[in-house]
């Protein structure tokens, strides 16, 4: 505009400079899956807890919706006009909650947001049973996250309206594990149909005993058993899983092995889930070395690397302009897939989809 | 929707515990209140502060507007699309600040938020006459909480869009008491109308010189003079008034009793107002054997508790499934009391009431 | 309502106590400017961080549709519908975050608010490049407060969408100029086309080699150097200007003074331009008695005062009720400024002005 020294990115409009794998628009995944939007009915006025909760196929038409909403993000009529959101972070969170209220603004509804534990009546000593009789009066969906893995349960007895767990301590983080799905199956359509020629062989490098993530991704990658090869956790110290949980997986098919390292696996990969390490304490930092990803490292050729975000030092930024990267799609998706759920929690999916209206 | 095991809450829609007292929609008392609405038109730009600027028409017309909206809260064309709330909690506060927010976002309207003192100009030491200022440039209606009861007073020196006073120290809370009122016209219409066959024995746990839900809800009580048989104030030590107080409510008509102590007292009372003991101070907090609620209460039948929440011990939670539980309709009220008064306030009740248009 | 003693300001609908200067909708401005808002087109998607990017051609246009605004404020069709906006507020502010919410809301937008640090992923160590990816998925326009001057830059190497910078560190804070040079322009008019008969003599209290705000505005002022007789720099010790950029501003053509006192220049100005002396340190707060301003200050007849606020001691409350202030009619105008800005950078100006539509 004027002869002002200027750096290179004001001097005109805005230039992306790379556009990463998974970021286009997903008509492959939207064309490939049945159109069968009922599903979405059994949602309806329903608490979203843990991913024990979803079946195949009420995966698959959460994603399917979604994908239609990402090839056509315009809605010609906001379902959510007039409904509130109360989004309640106990625990500090930028990146699910902002994800979850531009979800539910897109949808056309209003926020309550409640961001510091200290100004609140819980502060005060109010009980959760109160705030969730409360909330119920406020809003019509409650977004909870709290440190304390008991809160949701404790709302649950009260609240008149559904409320979705968007972690609690280390327990369980669904909608998490709701977005990873969607970003592989943009990636591969046919692994949703459990049909693709190849058995997929998933690494998960974390904890699932102790990282809210990894134990809600893994319970739904047993609804796609049919589709994994085998699921390898990579987790440098002893027994990864809680009693009873790697049994139960086990008993719905999924096939797990445990590796303490790395190295000799990761070019046997085809999907590759790395968590922040700094979560999971004293172990994991001291091997930082092991787990890392960046550039140079020994990925299978159109392998694709996931992470929940936010990164620490073990996923470098080297890892972001190479076709490995599909952890950006996976954060992208997720304001896509929270979209279909909310609007299905509320009893609104027959306003974007083909579905009888309840009324 | 699969086999996982699932606490039972999370097996199917929601199913509310219990349908608690007061919580259905209030047609007796639409059918029963006068329908005046241009007495609301006093309360255009004006602002509310204290519980003093009220007279009995207009809470009657309040709260019956209040009624008409939770009859039928679906309004076709919302009256304040297109108008700011600035909520700007200097005290913090969740619940009565979710409690306006939810009434404006359910009017239509937009919100600006300050719930952080310390990020505030205040803290850079500004003065609320220029915080004032500024407000009246970004917003249409700004809600106050403040622990100095003198800072309303100092912002309406320059505001030029109308203030409520959600909590101003000690001093006053007029919405609060509005929504009081609103419970008790509920749960008995002619109340509302002074022309039910039995007076009111109503007592107040609590210290109307140090609680500001009390002190406004006296003020609002003495306009209903007619229909209170007399209002005992339970409050353990010494004299709970402030000097001149306790006259000028007599003047008005208000038959006012002190006790000590509960025991005697509460087989009498058709309505037990309690307040949180944690706010009062020492003595109240030694004596909780004798000033708390709970199932094994000695309360009369077919009495009513009420209760400003947040609740501490003196609420036992065992009176929430009784129909002594009134606290609840209480707290779900007041966001229609507040829709109802917002839309006045801002000129546009004729969107939601048949009155003429100020234009 | 009632008899009840009340103080004289809630005896009935708010009474502005005074009307200041400036306050009046500024038709004269948008008459004497020419119709030019294809310029505007120049912000679409494009980042505003440096007062260097704008020529004058477009600060004019910007200003003539912050008066059309002003003049007309209820928008018939609200532009921004459905678009997100995420003011990020990294060092805490209330007034302009306020500001630009408003002006967001008033576009018919809706807001993603990150007020608190401590709550972001930023605090567990997230990179601005990762921060700027996540907010490129969930908003369509970023606003940035940082205390750091890097951060912006950073983040614009990895935005996808536009961001403006609402003050990083000591360095910018370009639309806090562009209020100022629209309080200017409605105050003379003819000083936007430089056809003003007399050149105006500026005084700016303050360091622009330590205020982000004296920076920016001399570098709008130096746009339209055909109108400034002279800018008098008032800075009580030592070399105010980073090297270079005083020879900057003097190469595109504007006379700068620097004096040491305020005293003898005071009476020969036309427009005052003071800061808070708390951001400058210590040396101004020693002499605050000679560079503070109150209604005894010898200002020049006519003359006007601006400040962009929060104020300190060295404003006095005296001169609000004077013709001299500015001020508040500088802040009541950056937010119709900020809403011509943000329509501009979302390529919806065509909604608004008469421009062709980019589709």
């Amino acid at each position: 505009m004027t002869n002002w020294k200027l750096p290179p990115l004001l001097r005109g409009p805005i230039r992306v400079r790379s556009r990463h794998a998974g970021i286009e628009r997903p008509q492959a995944l939207l064309d490939g899956l049945p159109d069968r939007p009922e599903a979405l009915l059994a949602l309806a006025n329903r608490h979203v807890v843990s991913a024990k909760q979803f079946d195949r196929d009420l995966v698959v038409q959460l994603c399917r919706l979604a994908a239609s909403i990402e090839v056509q993000p315009s809605l010609l009529r906001p379902p959510l006009t007039g409904k509130i959101l109360i989004t309640a972070f106990y625990e500090p969170s930028t990146r699910t909650r902002l994800s979850f209220e531009s979800a539910w603004h897109r949808l056309g509804g209003d926020i309550l947001s409640i961001t510091d534990p200290a100004t609140t009546g819980i502060a005060k000593g109010e009980s959760l049973e109160d705030v969730a009789e409360m909330f119920s009066n406020y809003g019509d969906v409650v977004v909870l996250r709290d440190s304390d893995e008991r809160s949701v349960y404790q709302m649950i007895e009260t609240l008149r309206v559904p409320i979705i767990n968007a972690g609690n301590g280390i327990d369980e983080h669904p909608t998490q594990a709701l977005a990873d799905l969607y970003a592989i199956f943009k990636w591969r359509p046919g692994f949703a149909l459990c049909d693709s020629g190849d058995r997929l062989r998933v690494g998960v490098i974390g904890n699932p005993g102790k990282m809210r993530t990894v134990r809600s991704l893994l319970l739904l990658l047993s609804l796609f058993k049919d589709g994994v090869e085998e699921v390898v956790i990579i987790n440098p110290a002893g027994e990864p899983f809680d009693p009873g949980d790697r049994e139960a997986l086990e008993r719905r098919g999924l096939r797990l092995r445990l590796e303490h390292r790395l190295g000799a696996v990761l070019p046997l990969l085809d999907v590759v889930y790395i968590n922040s390490i700094a979560w999971i304490g004293d172990s994991f930092e001291r091997l930082t070395g092991d787990i890392s990803l960046n550039d140079r490292s020994a990925l299978k050729s159109g392998a694709i690397v996931l992470h929940p975000l936010a990164r620490g030092p073990e996923l470098d930024v080297s890892l972001d302009d190479t076709s490995h990267n599909w952890y950006f799609s996976q954060a992208r998706g997720a304001t896509f897939v929270r979209m279909a759920l909310l609007t299905s929690m509320v009893e609104r999916v027959h306003r974007i989809a083909d579905v009888r209206s309840p009324d």
